[in-house]
């Protein structure tokens, strides 16, 4: 399907539960760029859990999105329930705009849901010449070292960085040794996982897909002690900290989850899910056409070392999405037929024309 | 040995070649800092280094170490060939005043050398209620994925968080699978690494803890592409360019090594080795006490996660470095024989009284 026929879909569905015209393009802009860039898991596959959290009273369409807290570089963003998916550019650009007043700028927020993915926000700080980092926390999934508990999310960081004449570095990585997404796609074929991405609901591990469904677990960066999962962990955790302990939202097992049939965790310390924004202005550094040229340097340099007898050249971070998105935006995304059942029942609720 | 005989010891040894007391004071604090941690491969064992560094010329004990380059959140400092031990507490703290004007504060230095370890630097932000951030690059010793070629180091990230009546949470951590101190352990013991710690000279997984001896390589936090290699390969690649990239000393492949008889990469494009800092106040997002009470709770609810069966309670990152400072403040650090003799002929060296 065209990417213009699931983005036009994708705001009429924003605007049926409340958006205003700008929040339903923008919300739209940020879950289809995942699809682009090849990360279908986080994109218009999850447009029908966005909108029965709205049916369950966790997402306010019509959201007050404000800064409570600040200093010249840093802010504290309530998102007042909004879609995460619009609250994490406002927020974004409001690091953005700090940056260009004072050199960076650092934004944690509160009170938010599930924002797509982390390059959609961190991206934005590129076209204005600077840095951009993006965090969030998410529902625990994800057993520390030594834990048989689910303690913290997947939680992502994605760091972006501008370049001259090549296309910009951007790194955007799960803190697990394998995302829940690449998961769910063995799950679906019924097949098995690589040992050292999960373990079971004893704390072994597993090799089976399924094991999370019962008590199971994804394991952190590393897979085990031994490969260094604790890093996975701390990296992880500074997520989550970042993104709640900050800015006064849920951490750890606290977090809400997605689906909205799950219910809510207990005694929960703060409101909603967090996240974390930063720009950093390069020439708040040193000339941006003298960095510009040293990231020429370093991007051509990685690019040609010596690659392994047999295996591909080595990758840039941003490589594969960028060539993902190249692809798509000419010849469509791919939706699998249960995502197309799935907003075809959006469609038939909310009385939208349906032509993919 | 006690901390005190080995800390004036080692003042002594910087004041001989040209440090002044408060940099030679402060080089010392920092260098056995690691061994106090437990980090012993970072410590007094690294002290016949620096001095060799030193007599080859590419260390100034008279450093004039400056910011080049600043906003009001931002900085770029020039080590001036400092030691590093010496240079990035200065840094830091340039950072430090920074956060306290306008929130955050963020230096990038060029011109330096080796840091020690990332935590001394990063913990400095503690007692000023907020946190800190380190890292650096070092000279190529770990493979990218899909690279044959040694193109990163093993680019430290240290995170170090206040709380209240629970001790700092600390992350200090190799962005690789194994640090290289841990695979000099074993090369001491001829012993075989773990699989998935290093790639021999055609890149094949090995355990043979000499490879890199003979072209082989570290591999990134993750071991391989299926574990997720390519974020330990991207995480270190961001210390690299905010190191270096940002600063205008050396990345990749041609960051300076540290034993000096290894001759230095050809063509250089930067000076001396890169770090970064960041230091945010936390009242830059909530009350200090709002944030404090819910990040002993953090740690509280982290460390009362039920463990696997059979094995030890779940850690916080920071626990294992502050217990071993704990025993070895009041016990001593225990040296290896290699050590003390390497100690000893700098004490005949350099005429100061040796009683190790």
């Amino acid at each position: 399907m065209s990417y213009e026929d699931i983005f036009s879909f994708t705001v009429a569905i924003f605007k049926k539960i409340g958006c205003s015209e700008e929040d339903a393009l923008t919300a739209a802009k940020v879950l289809i760029s995942a699809d682009l860039r090849g990360i279908d898991s986080h994109g218009v596959a999850r447009l029908s859990g966005y909108i029965r959290l709205y049916q369950v009273g966790r997402i306010n369409s019509t959201p007050n999105i404000k800064t409570i807290h600040e200093t010249p570089s840093t802010a504290t963003v309530d998102g007042d329930k909004g879609l995460g998916l619009v609250v994490a550019p406002k927020a974004m650009q409001i690091a953005i705009e700090k940056a260009r007043e004072v050199g960076s700028g650092w934004v944690s927020v509160k009170n938010s849901n599930h924002y797509g993915i982390a390059a959609a926000h961190a991206m934005l700080a590129l076209e204005e010449d600077m840095i951009g980092i993006s965090m969030t926390n998410a529902s625990a999934l994800v057993a520390p070292t030594f834990s048989i508990e689910r303690m913290l999310g997947t939680n992502p960081i994605c760091v972006a960085i501008p370049a001259g004449k090549q296309p910009a570095f951007v790194a955007d990585l799960a803190t697990t040794t394998a995302a829940n997404g690449k998961l769910e796609i063995l799950q679906r074929k019924n097949s098995n996982a690589p040992e050292g991405w999960i373990q079971d609901h004893e704390g072994n591990s597993s090799v089976d897909a399924h094991a999370l469904k019962s008590g199971g677990a994804l394991l952190p960066l590393g897979s085990d002690r031994e490969h260094g999962s604790h890093k996975g962990y701390a990296l992880g955790a500074v997520v989550d900290i970042f993104s709640a302990v900050l800015s006064g939202a849920n951490y750890g097992p606290w977090v809400p989850p997605f689906p909205a049939y799950v219910p809510m965790p207990e005694n929960m310390p703060g409101e909603g899910i967090g996240h974390f924004f930063g720009a950093m202005r390069i020439d708040g550094f040193r000339p941006a056409e003298e960095f510009k040229k040293n990231m020429d340097n370093w991007i051509e340099r990685f690019r040609s070392a010596k690659p392994v007898n047999g295996q591909q050249q080595v990758l840039i971070p941003g490589d594969p999405e960028r060539e993902a998105e190249a692809i798509r935006i000419k010849e469509g995304i791919p939706l699998h037929a249960a995502v197309v059942a799935d907003l075809e029942e959006l469609a038939t609720k909310y009385d939208i024309p349906f032509f993919f």
